[in-house]
Formats: C-alpha cells, structure tokens, sequence
C-alpha cells in the first residue's frame, strides 16, 4: 500500500517531525511538508451564486498527494489543543474540492483510505489531545475513511522528543499495514 | 460587565452570526468581526533565539479587545468539526502574545474572566461539536477562565438558523450576566 | 409516536426526574422508574459454551417497554461523571438480551428509534457531562437508533432544579416529535 | 511506589486481566479483583436526614486498598463504551466514603496519587473508549490524582489479547515509576 505523511509543523525537524519520522521512516513512503506549500485559507462560497473562485496556489498538489495514496498520515502539533494552522487551512479547503468540478471523484476516492495520527502536545496531551483524535475521526467518518490509530507524544522544547523512547517505539509500530 | 462577541464567520450575516446575535444583541456590547481584521498566521519561534519577530498586522487591537472585557464570547461555524480557520489563526497568534514584552500581564488578565460559545454546524452539530465545546474548555483551563456555557445550532443553508426559533430562544437567555 | 422515560435516579422526586418531567409531563407517555424493578448486574457469559443463565428479575418487562416505545428518554443523574449505577445495569444487561432466543428481534426493532437524554449533575455538567453524552452516542449508533438531542442541567442539593428556570424551559422544549 | 490493580472483569483471566498483567504483573504490586468481593450499590442518602446507612458489606476494605498504595490502575472492560458494573459500583460508593465518619481523611490522602488505566473493548476501542478515559480523567481532577497513561487494548473473544503483541509491549512498558 501507498503511504503518504502529511507534516503540519511549521518548524523544520520539530519534535512532532521527529515521531513521524519514526512512523515512516524518511526514505519510505511520500512525506509532504504542508510548510512547503502555499495554500489560501478557505473563503466560504459554498453558498454563494458564483460558487467557489478559482485560487491561484498549491492546494490541488496536496489533494493529489492525497488521492495517490491508500494510507495517509496526519502529524501535527497540537496548538491550542486543536491542530496547526497549515494543517486547518489544508483540510478546511476540502470543502472546496468537494464542489469543485474538476474534482467529483475526490469524496468517493477517499473512501476506505486507512488514517493515522500523530499528534505532539505540551500540555497532558494523552487527554488534552482527545477532542483532537475525535475530530479527525469525525473527518473520517464523513468520508468513510478508517482511522486505523494514532500515537501521542509529549514535548515541549526541542529535543524533547528524541528523548522519549516509550513513544519513539510505539511510534515505530504504530503502522499495521505493509507500504512502501 | 462587558461583553466583546468574536465573530469568526468568514459570510457576512451568516447562521452563525444570526445565533449570535440572538445571544448578545447587535446594539449591545462590542461585536468584533475577524474578518475585518487583518491577521498572520503564527510562525512558531517559541523556541529560536531571535524570538517571535515583530508583525505588522491587526492583532493586538483584537488582543486589546479581549482584555477590556469581562465576558468573551467565541462565535464560531464548524468547519471540519472545528473552530473556524479565522478564529483558529486568531487563537494561535495567542503563543506569541505570551511572550510579547508588551503584553506580559496577558495571562493574568484572562484569569477569571466569563467565556461562551456559539457553534453552528450542518453535520449532527450536538454530538460531532462536543470536541470543539471541549477543546475551548481546555483554553479556558489554561488561562483560568471559566466556560460559563455554550449554545450549539444546526444549519446548512443560509437563512436555516431563523427558521430555528428554539435555538433561537435558547441563545437569548444564554448570558447569564448583566452586561452592557 | 409512543414515548417513554426511563428514570435511572434513586431518588424519589429528585433533581433530574424533576427535569425530566419537564422534558415529558408524568401524565403523557410511559415513566418507567428503573428504582422499582429488580435488574440483576449481568455476569459476562458471552463466550461460555452453556451461554448465558436464565436470570428471575424484570429486566426483560423494561425491555418490553423499550421495544414498545418509538422514542426513548434516559433520564440520570451523573454520578462520578457517568450514568447512575441502576441506569447502567440496565443497558449492561442489554449484551444478554441480544443473546436472548426470544428477543432475536430485539437489535433490529431499536432501529430507527429516535433517543433523547436528561444528565443532572453538580460539577460543571455542561462539560464534564459531554463524555456521558458521547458514550450514549456510541450506543444510539450500536443500535441504529438516533440521538436527537439532550438537557443538562446542573444542581447540587434537592430542590436546585426548580430554582433553574432556563433547564427547565430548555427541557419544555426539547422533544420536537409529537408524543402521546 | 506501592502499586495497586483494581480488575474490574467479572471473567477470570478474560482479555484485560491478561492485558492488565502485562501492565503489572501477577506476581508483583497487589491485585485486587473486584469480582472477589461484595460490594452494594449505592443508595444516594447524600441529602437525607439520616444520612447513608451502615452497608454490610466488602467496600471499605477496597477502600483501604486504595488508600494502601501510591499508583492505582484501574482495569476494566468496555462495557457499553463505560466502565464494567463491578468498576462503577465500586467508585460510586466514594460518594459515600466522602461522608463516611472513619473515612474523613479520604479525599485528602488521594490527593497526588498516580493513576493508570487499562482498558479492553470490541468495537474500535481506541475511538469509542476516549470518553471512558475522559470520565477517569475527571474522577482524578476531582481527587488531584494524576491520569499518568492508559493503554487500549482491542479484543472480542476469549485468547485475542494474547495474539495482540503490539498491545501487549505497550501494556509492558506503561508504568513509568518503579514500584513493587
């Protein structure tokens, strides 16, 4: 199966790097750092009479990376106990693709696409970063995608996570399927 | 006390903003529109030696807003099962203004002030917004603030929410303050 | 469309059932007292080859009543951030029931049935009560049974519900089917 | 650190006692299977006159287990998305210890106490049992204990912990204290 890492942190080699690198290793699969490209946020036109203007920027990249692959990784920080910002601008313009016409295949392909989480806190994330797990599984419900599981590490500084074994390890098998 | 609405709609007179109105009156208290204002998405330097840099945005007149008030209500669409990306962006600057020399009472000023929320979502909003009801929960926490109470509506299309009188009149006696 | 309460308080006239029958008058519909029937605590027997013991208690005359009824309200107080200990024998004892040779009809007939809850409980409902609300969910979803909404409300000692004028208005109103 | 695991199945040696005792095993720390002791539900005589009655039964001497030692898991199968009815019948009687004369020290002496939770389920458990952990969560805020870690085992039949090596490490490795 074909796996893709979507990164959400805005710092290079951050801690919630560091645990998704032991999730996928760097050399296998695609890791896309969502950093790297420059999409729009969302304006709402779903209800508008226009629809939807076309947008000049990197988001179909993206949603091509994501239609590529079977397994999809989300790793983000955990800011404000919801995910990063380039991860919320991401995910917030599917609703674009959803109505864009170019794109009627988007909400069928994902269906059964399996889901991991990797999710980095500060503060308590084993319970702080629960609504965070229910809100992506509510995402994978509408698409009925799977979400096959999620590891959560704590950090704070960098280097923190380097540090963390326990989590380094449950990270390396948190993957059940075979990819490349 | 005073009360500020953030409204993070990105439609002008949207279901959202339509609640929220019904909660705190459009010619009562201040009712601030994210959409007005210009803000960065954060660039996380918490942990580079040069610190955050300086941005030249709106942000802390809004920062300045939330502390001249008593009672803060968060005004929010779903999106995604999440807060929306204008109040999300908003909330994030938040790690920067805790390290902003500027602004180092901000925490202790947040402490004990009134929050409420107002979430409108197309998608079994009573149930699949819980997460977002419980992630403010946690901001709150953070800050000693106390979530004083939410009020959660069902829409889809513009104009769903005044065919909702009973979240109508759920919402105009949600403020359990005097406030002006 | 037939309505019953089931009442898992072990108190007489308490807080929640005083709410509760504001949310479904105690002259309309069927209130059924989980107090007054003797409902043995299942004894996991699921992968015993001899299955299952027949069990002397009333547990299959509320199951009758359930089947009979095309919305269901569960009225509990929180205790301990969970429904009450008789509300949860109750539904405990349901993995017995979908064993049961004479209720092989029992997990198709719940299809469909429409589910309302009442939670009353002392420390900050609204929020500590939302994984109660969550874990009802999971069960509407078991059963293909809706969750159409639910009232907290909060009180501590007797009589604080019949001080909270707003749970019990919001409680009036909370059925949207018409009932007898 | 004394530690002390509190079963909560009512089957011998089922799923999440095998998965609990690779959390701590056997023959290390006290295990204390409530299904061995007799403990009654609660009747709520929190606000009458005569307050709780006298219960013969086995429930203090759990709770001088509880008191006895400085971790505490707590270990339960997913029984309708909450805790086993032997689990919960056990903890609402705290309400009552709370009141309990020979037992006014309680509240105090958990204070700081470290807790784990091992918890086993069929149906998606690492979704469907976050409000279980959300309800342990704040059963510890109310005590000031400290939710340290939990691990999520997923298993239908009897034996299908044993073939789930992944849980199993896991389980091994989630107490971070020393402790016998």
């Amino acid at each position: 199966m074909k796996i893709a890492v979507f990164h959400g942190s805005t710092r290079f080699n951050g801690n919630t790097e560091y645990l998704a690198h032991h999730v996928v290793p760097k050399e296998k699969g695609s890791h896309i750092y969502l950093r790297d490209y420059n999409v729009q946020p969302i304006v709402d036109k779903r209800h508008s009479k226009e629809g939807f203007p076309h947008v000049e920027d990197d988001h179909t990249q993206l949603i091509d990376q994501v239609l590529e692959h079977d397994i999809l990784v989300f790793a983000t920080p955990i800011y404000w106990y919801g995910m990063s910002g380039p991860m919320k601008t991401f995910i917030d313009r599917w609703s674009q693709i959803l109505r864009d016409p170019d794109y009627t295949h988007f909400r069928g392909a994902l269906e059964g696409k399996k889901v991991y989480l990797v999710l980095v806190g500060g503060d308590h994330p084993h319970v702080k970063g629960l609504p965070l797990v229910q809100q992506f599984n509510y995402i994978c419900q509408f698409f009925k995608m799977s979400l096959e599981g999620y590891v959560i590490g704590q950090a704070r500084k960098p280097g923190d996570m380097a540090e963390n074994k326990h989590a380094l390890e449950e990270a390396s098998r948190l993957i059940k399927e075979d990819y490349h």
